[in-house]
Formats: structure tokens, C-alpha cells, sequence
């Protein structure tokens, strides 16, 4: 069963070209040849999200999982306005989201009708491509190529792209095949999805890399990738060589920099001199650190090398070079060049590191009830090999205070950093994943997201961990608002609990408020369920930031 | 206490010129400087919400009701794109909103910081204003400029604009006063509020409505307003004018057609020619009615004048003359030249309403539990003079099919006619309103905006309604999702009931399951409590479509 519309034949023939074989669904009558269309082909998985702003997220959980583009469907109207804080985080995530909106037709536009509004290129901020397809059946080719440059720019440049399809009604009508027609044009301008191999210089590179006896080498999100594990674990037995990694980078070395901020919090101006590289090599998506930042910014290295396949990125006002490559290859091919050389770089910063981290195991073994101590005992119980969701913006930045079980796959919605999806993400992730997933949160994030829950396919083994610290404890911690006499307009203190969202959408819910109720909690918590549990672990928010700031003082 | 930084000084005095007292925050470090000058500024009333998309909402019930703007502030990112579905509705809906967003400094925009998004100019679509402050202070001047223009364009064109006002950090420091500089600059830019009266020929109107013996005024959403309601009376004695108003246009008189959809459906191709104006007047908003459009359209009047002080519309795609005027201005000079003119015009229709309006008595009386009578039950016994808000779109619908109390203020969402933010309008216009608040819900749009409840600020007079019948029934009412092999996706059914959500975020909650429980709970239900209620009518959505389409055809 397809439907009789030839726009919506188009896009059905056009995601089948590029194997798009997952949609998720939002409901409306506008979208409706679509929603036939898709429901019914056999080689698409669909899914229906009432929410747009969380099917858009939970889309988007999916594409980062499966690495490849998933299409969204909804109704004319504000319904894919809903879609624009995901869409704003693929694009800044580079994950590959196929936008498609049903439309009024042209005419139908401003004049008063109901769910009718300026649609096309409405994303226009943060779209890469916007095929505005054209009712006009003669269009055909047009609407063909327009189709094809959306869904391969989405595939190749790996972000969102936005097709808008106007239908006129009536929109119920079906008939058994798509024309041929249709396909031929579909087949005729369809694109190779090639990718061009650039030349680089490596001897240019490799010239100033042996003589640089200070190379730090930073990396931020990043998917998990056992080539590049391997290659940079080469590159940290030089001396000169110091590699920093955040937890979103899925990469772990005993002598890299895992925790970046424990390192560096308690440095001062003539230890940041010595810390100062002569080049700088990043890679990888957004930085969390903003102390890494604020240092690269002031103590600007000579070089920065920054290896991307897509994007140029200039975080520190400093960049010589963008290396457009995978940076897997980039190392690969630049170690055939390496010289050994001389430097106390290395040694010298892993033994401050280290001292760093015996005065963090010291500290956390002392704190009493807090956030801190919450994640000191919740990361380590966590299950080998299972995939770790993160939300904005506390969570993430007490995660990184830790190291983390390597066998850990860890996931943050950094493109924005918003607090907007990331449980609906989480789920969209977890379906989407062989491995159990665990989605830690906190409650303002948690809260804001709670239409995430309203998912008929959350995985009985997914977790949901709320550090619930009644408001947004980031106010507490930042110098500045408890000054303001305006305090609760920054942390907005509540009083909510899950127990009764729990209730409502169908999860199992547990609540701790001590550390001893959380260690037993904790040891069954894992284990296999016949529904997906959240776990909201109360912490004092009076507490919280005395004790952090402490620990920074301690380090 | 004031913020240091001088662009938040000149946003917070331009709003004291113009009279901004009210601003809902969400909250975020980017906007601490506009969050302490708004918090602590004794002509500001300020509130706190965390879902940008609902604070919008919320805000925009504000504006509704106080008929003035509503200043709307967010933190830098994805925040404020949660804002769009309700500055589109803004927009559609005539609303003036002032969306206030903190930004990043240009120099931190795409190069990898976080929650650094391309704000500027990012509702281009749908805003009549993108000011987009710069942060050099020697813009001062032209900075003072773009407020002026932007916060006096939503005042006289009634709509949302956007003000993007980059901070750099830090972001805390106060200061005692506001610079007298800037005060100076605000009144130095600032505008007059005046609008110009135009000429309108009413003699070349009156030749043309004294000649016409079929003249039909249609009137959609609008405000109530005692002037129009009168003089409308008088042109409803005329017996070549029909009236038709509907639900939302806050109009009543037993010689009106009050209910459009009651009299026109059962029409057949020889009584449309026969209700074929020669003359149609319109004014007010977006009408609800997709018949009366679709009649309109087909069977189009000689002449079609639409009356508005602000905008064009072309519903009907047969516009004649446009009057830039205010209606109950146009219709008290345009009396002045009416003449009598026999005709059996409105006498005809009013007939044919009345039997009607007897059929739907009779088929009431005998019909069985469903959205038709729980409608019926409902409707009647809301307290008179409360304002009732209604959502999208079987909510709208089924009203428009009863006669209401004429006390009644009511007001829904039919600028873009989304489910995406009903219940938080209807929060914001009951805490704006003197009268008690009655907002009726259909369950998918309730849960769709259940974290507007999320909302300190809920009078405990406000009551919810929410009809439940499982799932989009009106997917099941109009004709085409049953024959798609994908009813599920247009409908979504569900088993949600708002108990827990209730007890979550602190609201009474009662539920009925048949018309007796309903008029029994009904009885107490309007009177004072301690907290805002929530009541949940479940209805069979098995009978629903078939008992409304029986209504239809007993017609």
C-alpha cells in the first residue's frame, strides 16, 4: 500500500534509494500519504512519538547509535517547530537527521487557514540543505534532485537536513505501487556517495612535530573507535607528548589525561607557562572542559593542528592548520615520520596527574552524603560494556572528575549542551544499542524532558539514574548568582519527585536519600526487569557545593 | 540592584518605557544579567519557568488576556528555539511577545563553545522584528534604536519580536543605578505610539451593501467586546444580513448563527447557492470552521471586505476590498448610510437554524455516554462570566457545535491551531484573569504540554477538564486514517490517565467514567479549594466517531 500522492511517492522512493530505513513518526492528517507510505514498506521501521520535540531527540538517539540518518515526519504547523532544539544539536553533533514536513500548499499560506505557516527554510540557521519540494506535478525532476542533495548532504556532511512536502487534499488515497516513473527519476539523479582523498603534507607537519618538545594532543566527543585507541596509545609512549581526553572521547590510556579538570583546576600562571604546548593537535566534537579552554585561549600554543574529515574549527583563536582527514589516518601516516626526542613534557605533567588523582581517591574516601560522593559510587557500579548517557550540565561535569571503566561507550548531548533531550535521546540511544544503556541525569533536565517517557519503546533493561538535587545545583556551584538576590531565578529549587512519572509511564521506581540505601539499591539495579527503572537518588543541595569546592582546594 | 553590563541596562529601560511589567525567566547563567535587573526592578513582575516552550506559552496566556506584552527571557543555545511554536502562534494569533534572548559574544559563535548556537535572526520566519544588539559599546546609540523599533512594532503590530543581546563574561556583576547615559539614549530613540486614521469611502461601501439583498458577516476568533456585540445587533435586525459567529469570536445573540458547522453541514449543492452571499464581510481572526471556508471558497461572493486595523486577509480567495479600520468603527459610520432592504435572506436561514438547533436538542436527549454528550453535560455547567480556554482541535470542534452561555469569555489557540501549548496559555491567562479559568483538554494535547504544570504560579480557582478518549479521536472522526492500515499512527492510542501527574505537581484530581459520575462531580467541582483541580472524563472512543457522525446526519 503506497500513496496516491507523487510528492509523497517521491520521498518514500528517495529514503528507499538511501536505505533509510527508520522514521519516526509524529501523528497529524497533513503528513498522512507519508505516514502510508512509510508504515507500510517493508524495509522501514517506524515509530510514533506524539511529542515532536522529543521524537525529534529520540531520532536522534537512534542515528548516533546506528551512525546513519533516520527521517522524522510531521503535520504542518508548529509541530516541526517542536523539531528545531534537536535539530539545532544534530547539526552542532553532526548526526545525520532527515527532517520531513508535510505542508499546506502554497496558496493555502497566510491566508487564514488553520495549521498554515512559513515553513520553508525555516530552520535556515541550522539546516545544511533545505529542499523546499514544489506541488507542480511537471516539478517532477526538480523535486527529484532537490531530494537527492538533501539526503546525500545529510549522509556525507553528517548533520540535519529539512524536506518540506506540500499536499493538497485529498491525503487518505492509495494505490499498490509506486510509478516507475517516480523510481526512474529517483535512480536517474541520484548521487554517488564518494568521498575525495586530499593530499597533505607530511612532511611539513612532521618537520615541526620533531622539533616541538611540548605536543599536547586534546580530544573532545568522539565516537568509539579501536583504531584510534590503538594508534594514540602509540603516540603516548613519546615523552614529548601529552594526550588529554575527555570522557565523550570513548578513549582511555593510563597515561592519558582523563580527567582534565583535575589536572589543571589547580594550576597557576607560571605552571599554565609549562603546560603551554609548542602544538596543539585536537580532534574530535565540543570540549566540555572549560578550563582547557580558558588556558588554550591565554597560553596559545605555536601550532594548532586541528583533524576533522568535515569541519574547521577554531576553538582557541589560534588554529595554523585544519587537517581535513580522518584523524585515524592523520596518525597513522604521520608516526612513519616521527623522530624520537628529548622532553620531560610527559613525565613531568602524569606525575602531577598522578598526585592529582591519589589526592581525589583520598578526598572522596572522606566526603560525607553529596553529589560528589553520589558519583563516585554510581560510576563504579555501573556494568562492563554498557553505554553511558549523559545529560547538561552537572552530570557531565562531575563525571569527568572520574575515571571511567573503559569498557564504558559514554554519550552527551554536547552540540548545544542543552538540557532540553536528553532522556528522550537516552531512549532513542538504548533501543538502538545491543548493550544495556544507562542514562544518568540531572533532575531539572530530567524534569524538562519528562514527555521522553511517553515512548512505547523504551528496552526493559534501560536505566534511569536522577541525581536529583532539588533545582539546578550548576547555580550553586558558579560564583555569582547566590549574589544576586535573585538566587532562585538560577536554580529554580522544587520539590518534585519521579515516583508518580514513573507511575505514569509504565517504569519501575526506586528512591535513595543515603549512601548506604544507594549501594544496595545499586546492586540489583542492572539486572535484567520486565520494565525500565529509574532510580532518583536525593542528594542535600546545601551541601553540594561546599563539598565540590572543597575537593577543587584539596586537589 | 542592577546589572553592570550596559546592554542589559538599555534592555531593562527600554521595557520601563514602554511599560513592560511583566517578564517570565527561564533560567540560565547567560541571562543573569537581564534575569537580576527584570527580578529586582519594582515595576517588574517577574516569573520563573523552566521549559522555555512552556514559559513561551504561559507568557503568551498572559499577553492574551492583559492585552499587553509579556517579555519572555532565556539563557544562550537551544533554549529559546524551545520558544518558537508559541512566538508562530504569537504571530498568527496577533500576541505581542517580547522574546528577550542572552547570547553568546560573535566571536564565540561556531567555533566549538557550548550552548553556542546562530541566534540571530533565528524566528526570521515568523517575527515582526529581529533586534540583534551588538556588543560594542559604542553602538549605543543604534542599539536604543533597534529596541525602540522592535519593542514599539510588537505594541502597535501586535506580535512577537525577537531581542538577541550578546553578554559577554562575566555575567554578575551589579550596580546600584542604570547609567543616566542610557536612560537618556531610550528616551532620545523612543517612539510615539500613535495611529493614523485612515480615509474610507463609505459611500462607495453603502452603494454597493443597499443593493445587495444577501450580506453575510462571519466573524472569527475575537475579543469580546461589548461595542461590537451592540452594534452587531443592530445590523442583525436588518433582514438582508446573516450573522455567523463562531465559538471563539466572543459574540452571542439569538438572532447570530452561533453554531456555523450545525447549519451548513447537512447543505446540499442547491441550498449552498442559496447561502451564497452577495456581500461577505469578515473580521476577527482565524475562523474554525473548515466547511464555512470550504463553502466560501466554492460558492464565492461578488464581494468579499475584510475589516481589520492590522492585516489583509484573503481567506477566500475572492478579497475585494480590504478596510483597514477597526470593525466596530467601520460598522457604527456604515449605519449612517444603511438602507432597508426587503429580503428573505436571513429569515430563510434562521428558519433552517432554528430546526436545526431542535434536532440537536432531540438527538442529545437520546444519545449514549461519548464526547458528544459529555460535551453536552460540560458545557452547561460552567460558572457563568468564568473564561473558558479550549484546546486543539476536537475541543474547538465539539463546542462549536452547542449554543454558549453568552457570560462566557473563550478563548483557544487557532493562530497556528497547535496541540503544543494549550494548557500552558490556558495557566497564563488564568493567572492574567480576574474570572475563574476552565480550560477543556483533549488528552493527547493535555499530555503533550504536561510539563505546564510544572508552574508555581497556577491559581487555585483554575480547573482542567480533560476529555479522554484514549487517543486523537479525531482521527477517527474524519474520514481516511481507518482505511490506511495505519490508524495507530494518526490516532495514538494510549492508556494515560493524569492521576500521577496530578500528584506530582500538586493539583486535585477526580476522574469519571460515565454521565452520572460527571454531573455528580460536576455539582462541586467550579466551588473554591485549596488547590487548582484537574477532572478526567473518560469516554468510550469505540462510539464516539459513530454517535457524531449519527448527530450529523440527524441533522
Amino acid at each position: 500500500m503506497y500513496p496516491k500522492k507523487q510528492l509523497a511517492q517521491l520521498v518514500i522512493s528517495a529514503c528507499q534509494f538511501y536505505n533509510i530505513g527508520t522514521v519516526v513518526i509524529s501523528p497529524g492528517s497533513r503528513n498522512a500519504p507519508l505516514t502510508i507510505g512509510f508504515t507500510n514498506h517493508p524495509d522501514v521501521e517506524t515509530y510514533s512519538i506524539v511529542d515532536e520535540r522529543c521524537a525529534a531527540f529520540f531520532a536522534m538517539g537512534i542515528a548516533q547509535q546506528k551512525r546513519k540518518p533516520v527521517a522524522i515526519v510531521c503535520t504542518s504547523g508548529s509541530a516541526l517547530l517542536n523539531y528545531y532544539p534537536a535539530i539545532a544539536e544534530a547539526f552542532y553533533s553532526k548526526i545525520p537527521l532527515l527532517v520531513i514536513s508535510a505542508d499546506r500548499p502554497k496558496h493555502l499560506i497566510d491566508v487564514g487557514d488553520g495549521q498554515a505557516i512559513r515553513q520553508e527554510n525555516v530552520f535556515a540557521n541550522h539546516i545544511l540543505y533545505s529542499a523546499n519540494l514544489l506541488e507542480d506535478t511537471n516539478e517532477l525532476g526538480r523535486n527529484a534532485e532537490m531530494l537527492s542533495e538533501a539526503i546525500s548532504t545529510a549522509i556525507q556532511k553528517k548533520g540535519p537536513i529539512h524536506v518540506n512536502v506540500p499536499f493538497e487534499e485529498p491525503l487518505y488515497e492509495v494505490v499498490d505501487e509506486i510509478g516507475e516513473v517516480i523510481k526512474d527519476e529517483v535512480l536517474k539523479v541520484s548521487k554517488e556517495l564518494t568521498s575525495t582523498a586530499r593530499n597533505i603534507n607530511y612532511e611539513y607537519f612532521a618537520d615541526i612535530w620533531n622539533s616541538a618538545e611540548r605536543k599536547l594532543i586534546l580530544i573532545g566527543v568522539n565516537y568509539p573507535s579501536d583504531e584510534l585507541q590503538s594508534i594514540l596509545s602509540k603516540y603516548a609512549n613519546d615523552e614529548s607528548v601529552l594526550i588529554m581526553t575527555e570522557t565523550t572521547s570513548n578513549l582511555y590510556g593510563s597515561n592519558f589525561v582523563n580527567n582534565i579538570d583535575v589536572l589543571i583546576t589547580p594550576l597557576n600562571e607560571k605552571s599554565f607557562e609549562a603546560l603551554k604546548p609548542d602544538v596543539l593537535i585536537t580532534l574530535g566534537g565540543m570540549v566540555v572542559s572549560k578550563r582547557i579552554k580558558q588556558f588554550l585561549r591565554k597560553y596559545q600554543p605555536k601550532h594548532h593542528w586541528h583533524i576533522d574529515k568535515l569541519e574547521k574549527l577554531d576553538t582557541y583563536f589560534c588554529l595554523s592548520e585544519f587537517v581535513q582527514e580522518v584523524p585515524e589516518m592523520f596518525f597513522l601516516e604521520l608516526i612513519n615520520y616521527k623522530k624520537k626526542i628529548s622532553s620531560s613534557y610527559k613525565e613531568h605533567w602524569l606525575e602531577i596527574e598522578n598526585k592529582r588523582i591519589d589526592s581525589h581517591e583520598n578526598f572522596v574516601k572522606t566526603i560525607s552524603y553529596s553529589d560528589l560522593e553520589v558519583f563516585n559510587v554510581l560510576l563504579k557500579s555501573l556494568p562492563n560494556n554498557c553505554q553511558l548517557q549523559l545529560s547538561n550540565s552537572s552530570v557531565i561535569r562531575y563525571t569527568q572528575l572520574f575515571k571511567l571503566n573503559p569498557t564504558l561507550r559514554v554519550f552527551c548531548n554536547r552540540g548545544t549542551s542543552g538540557i532540553d533531550g536528553s532522556t528522550s535521546t537516552a531512549i532513542g540511544a538504548a533501543l538502538a544499542s545491543k548493550e544495556q544503556t544507562v542514562f544518568i541525569s540531572g533532575d531539572i533536565s530530567f524534569y524538562y524532558d519528562s514527555n521522553a517517557l511517553w515512548n512505547s519503546y523504551v528496552p526493559s533493561n534501560f536505566r534511569i539514574i536522577i541525581v536529583n538535587n532539588s533545582g539546578g545545583g550548576i547555580f550553586k556551584i558558579i560564583p555569582g548568582p547566590q549574589t544576586t538576590n535573585a538566587l532562585n531565578y538560577f536554580e529554580t529549587p522544587h520539590s518534585l519527585n519521579a515516583e508518580y512519572l514513573a507511575k505514569t509511564y509504565g517504569f519501575e521506581y526506586e528512591s535513595v536519600t543515603n549512601i548506604k540505601e544507594l549501594e544496595n539499591k545499586l546492586s540489583g539495579f542492572y539486572s535484567d526487569s520486565q520494565k525500565p527503572k529509574i532510580l532518583e537518588i536525593f542528594t542535600p543541595s546545601s551541601v553540594n557545593d561546599s563539598i565540590l569546592k572543597k575537593y577543587f582546594k584539596n586537589l
